[in-house]
């Protein structure tokens, strides 16, 4: 691995780059960003070596491409327009099926590799850039069969070396099944943000009762706009789906409540008190 | 502080003991539980010096009572009536309005110190208790004028030296404001928690998806049931109208997307954003 592209060095693009360095010190990273304070920000940390253009990417072994989803349709095509034989193209974003859409067709779509490192922060950003942020994390790949094998194994390679563990899924079943695990999160954190902002808005002092428990469940309402309102809206179908029945389990809580049934609003947590052993047979 | 009496030693009194041991290594604390294994613990962890019973709280300086919010309605009132002439009893119930109703007309109210320390985690027992839990946190004080001033001062002079911050409020803006920092945080992880469990239920690879931002959402649902339901018993109508807030944001929040207005998503999540700033402005 001896040049590296990253389009896109924010957190995720630049903990890539980072990330890189640790396994391969001597791998040369270029950013490219449309932002060029991002990539001032980006040389200053030492993320990236050099900048460059989607043009040149030709000499990169492997191009990361980690910028908001909707920017990716129209960037992957186009980065696929200049690989070379050696060029496999990876990219980061939180919905699949839109993406591989994209690339369908493209005369080199067996350079391109559909990703998610499941990994993040609600920082963004150069400077929130995390050397060890995809250590230990799950990358899902999505019609890995429709990758060049030479190229596969190379990104597998380095997403090993990295520390990742893999699993495979068509991009379907990625859309539907990340809705629940992580866009669902984001809204109902969003929402409890709004929530308690609406009604304490003239009551500053009120924050100080903030614990440590809703500092954790609103953290997610940090996140970035930006890169959140794409996904949503390229996984609007799967995302209604879970706010559907999330609304109606917060409902049916709420009646328990109502009808004083507290012996069944223990129920209810109680039998959710298993999330603790699923995600610790996660790990 | 040479004697304290701890009834209830789970996360938080256990953590309350091992706290002020910190500040005043020689002071004597004494445990009284309910469950014998929970005693038994305490004294292997080195939290409690000895055990006792309810009737001899009267050699105590101070009794921290921390215990599930329905038992306090009845051992507060039990526990005020074997004071002695220089013992403060201070709660740490999540609710205020109910514990301060039941000991209202108490012979011995001036006794009683109504408190809320704003700190936990989603752990219970004396194992999970923390020497630092206490520190940096903001404990709620709720009827300070109806507490003997010799009393309120010993027992916030301790707060103080354990590295609280003290805030004051009556039981009614406490349990009404509690209701959005704290009380909703746990029905929305919970519920989040009900949602992906019902739905993966019988594909449990899926929870390899699940990243820190899921982790942190769903932290919450770990929590104990037999201390949140008798809270939300307690403040029933409080914790009603902010799940009918929420379920609403919510609402809205689906419209607009399935209304297509992503202009309108991006803009409830930006305006949401500076729940960073408040929350920073909190420390």
């Amino acid at each position: 691995m001896k040049e590296i592209h990253i389009i896109g060095v924010g957190l995720i693009g630049g903990s890539f780059a980072l990330g890189v360095k640790n396994v391969h010190p001597n791998c040369k990273i270029v950013g490219i960003d449309s932002n060029p304070e991002h990539l001032e920000e980006a040389k200053t940390l030492g993320i990236i070596d050099a900048t460059g253009a989607i043009s040149d990417i030709g000499s990169a072994d492997l191009v990361f491409v980690a910028i908001p989803v909707n920017h990716s349709l129209t960037i992957l095509p186009e980065v696929l327009n200049h690989v070379s034989e050696n060029t496999v193209v990876v990219d980061a974003g939180s919905t699949k099926e839109d993406i591989c859409e994209a690339v369908k067709h493209h005369k080199n779509r067996r350079h391109f590799l559909a990703s998610h490192p499941i990994a993040g922060t609600e920082f963004s950003g150069p400077k929130s850039a995390l050397s060890t942020l995809f250590q230990n994390k799950t990358n899902i790949i999505c019609e890995v069969e429709e990758t060049a094998f030479k190229l596969q194994e190379k990104a597998l390679k380095l997403f090993n070396d990295m520390g990742m563990r893999i699993r495979y899924m068509n991009p379907q079943a990625h859309d539907k099944h990340i809705a629940y695990m992580s866009h669902l999160s984001h809204i109902s954190s969003f929402m409890l943000g709004k929530t308690v902002i609406d009604k304490e808005q003239n009551e500053r002092d009120i924050f100080d009762m903030a614990g440590s428990g809703f500092e954790s469940t609103v953290r997610l309402a940090k996140s970035s706009p930006e890169m959140w309102t794409p996904i949503f809206e390229q996984n609007k179908i799967n995302v209604i789906e879970t706010l559907n029945e999330y609304i109606l389990n917060l409902k049916h809580f709420k009646s328990l409540m109502e009808s004083d049934n507290f012996e069944a609003v223990h129920h209810e947590m109680k039998a959710t008190n298993r999330i603790k052993d699923i995600l610790n047979g996660m790990q």
